[in-house]
């Protein structure tokens, strides 16, 4: 763990007064320690307060990661018999003198599992929801992070390069998923990948969150793909509309005006500005063009380690952008029925603006 | 959703005496429902009780997962901005008329996001660890289950069949992993893998939870792969372990006896078995042996729509086995420093016994 991100922490318990933080297996562990342990039915949780040495607590089993760490933990390790778990998180937290206080915790990572346990053993303890203590952790991301979504995000685009070469009448979203699946391996992304890529086309592009089927590639189809790679921890989190042979003007229309709405994301980022201006940006776009219905989600998410965290870009999200935070711009235009069409960068805040970590062509492209 | 799995859930609720359940995304939902649904910011949850119409609440954005549904399910869907959340929950839950009760929820599913809102929106309901009842609802596969993951096996095992024909000196533990995933997918594997595969050798493969690393293959190493497939929401879970080239007496004779713990484990599943008594057939064999502390962990897990569920193959696990049970039998021998040891299989215990659905050679076979 760097003495940096340790002290980061602390500075962030200080300000929402919080005694101490639980962290189990997941990022935000990988972040302040360096370890990397799986979400499975055996918790691992890591306790850091204001003044001890931080206590792991673990199964035996795992104990082997800890080999060679750099700075001092307390290390609390169970045996494969869950009636004995119990005992070893009270015998851990009374080590460290933790009988109680306010206790921050990651709501989407910690589970009723890991939960129970630290309940039992603090049962004074007062769990309360420690987003915005960890948002603050993480949300700004150093030049060695933004290196690593770089990574990301060029794997991306070169994994679809080699993947769109293979595009033509007949082909099914399920066997492109596919290839562009192998593409992205071959092209150096960690796996597991971000999440499993989308291919939709024709009226499955319409919907926002489809899943590729056995529908075949069409004259007239537009082709929505939204995928990214994972390197090091981090992700990329990218989406692009293709043109399969001639298009309706419809559908060209809706490109031209999602091309739009993008750039006009793009380009409102920077320190200082609000979320929900940049949301705003691409929205003013789309309903201008007389589309607003159509467009039903917010503009994009915070990415780094995690492909959604802080910060949202939503119309009603008034935090305001500072270097180094990275976020998605990502407007479309769903015609259900019809088609869709959602073109996504990948955005990093710097001194001058906002700067897209993303460089593929957004021009609409006629792939046969 | 089928009208047996509804009435087999009640059943367990009955037995189990809770008034509801709160259900998340993942796979006991879709078991129930037939719903995909990732486990992400926007949570979604079922609930389920004795009597009314399960109730839904989801993000607008995932509605149109629901057309076409075959069953009666009432609909609560809310929008972008979190604050209005638990306003949706609390109206929800009204509709129900669930204002308390125990309410079983999915430990290692259910996370503090999700316990936050159901809590708030039930403030006199009791929330408990729901696992023996998820536990007895989807612990006997039916026809249908075993053959998704008996096809589970046969990806896995044609993958690693085509990756074993790369493998030769001075290939890196990561060029074969990457091998490895390449070809499950190639070989059908739905994404995401049930986990990341494990490929080590030598020294790291005394390590059971080894990562890949970039350790080239030598003369004289045990190579140990640890890997499964996907398939239609079902795992498989092997461990086979190779020679490289000529070996040492000593990684020979462990490999021999883990081989005939691993038979010993196969051979002892049944109806009526207690998973305690598969543990201590295997156990048995290593200890007779003299390697009984280098045989770090339990013999098995179930597997089925997780690869890790029950029931555990523990020595102080007196649950019994019924026919549809499913679970992996892996003893090993780790000799930290030299070299390690795990031969794993997956088992279906039947009316005649238990059958392995899993049949690659299990002899040492030398690669180079």
């Amino acid at each position: 763990m760097s003495a940096t991100r340790l002290a980061g922490l602390r500075q962030c318990m200080k300000e929402q007064q919080v005694a101490a933080v639980a962290v189990n297996a997941g990022p935000t562990l990988t972040y302040l320690t360096g370890l990397h342990f799986h979400l499975m039915e055996r918790p691992v949780v890591v306790i850091f307060t204001m003044q001890q040495e931080p206590t792991i607590i673990l199964p035996e089993l795992e104990l082997r990661k800890l080999e060679g760490l750099n700075f001092p933990l307390r290390v609390h390790a169970y045996g494969e018999n869950p009636a004995e778990w119990p005992s070893v998180f009270s015998e851990a937290l009374r080590d460290m003198g933790l009988s109680g206080g306010t206790i921050g915790v990651e709501p989407r990572q910690l589970r009723f599992l890991e939960y129970g346990y630290l309940r039992t053993a603090c049962r004074d303890g007062h769990f309360v929801d420690g987003s915005l203590l960890f948002s603050a952790l993480r949300v700004k991301k150093d030049s060695q992070e933004i290196t690593c979504m770089r990574r990301a995000v060029k794997i991306a685009e070169a994994a679809l390069e080699a993947t769109l070469a293979r595009v033509k009448i007949g082909v099914s979203e399920k066997e492109l998923a596919g290839e562009l699946l192998l593409q992205l391996i071959s092209h150096g992304s960690d796996m597991p990948l971000p999440f499993s890529p989308i291919v939709a086309a024709g009226a499955n592009s319409a919907n926002p969150h489809s899943q590729p089927s056995d529908r075949p590639l069409a004259v007239g189809d537009l082709l929505l793909v939204d995928w990214g790679a994972s390197y090091n921890g981090y992700v990329s989190d990218l989406t692009r509309t293709f043109a399969i042979g001639k298009l309706d003007p419809l559908a060209e229309k809706i490109h031209t005006i999602v091309q739009q709405a993008n750039g006009a994301g793009r380009a409102a980022g920077g320190v200082g500005v609000a979320c929900g201006e940049v949301d705003r940006a691409t929205r003013r776009v789309i309903e201008a063009a007389g589309f607003a219905v159509n467009f039903t989600h917010r503009t994009g998410h915070g990415l780094g380690m995690e492909c959604h965290e802080d910060p949202y870009i939503r119309s009603d999200n008034n935090q305001l952008l500072e270097v180094g935070m990275t976020y998605t711009v990502e407007p479309g235009i769903y015609l259900p029925g019809f088609n869709g069409v959602r073109i996504e960068d990948d955005m990093v805040v710097t001194e001058a603006g906002a700067e897209s970590l993303s460089t593929m062509d957004r021009e609409i492209r006629i792939l046969c």
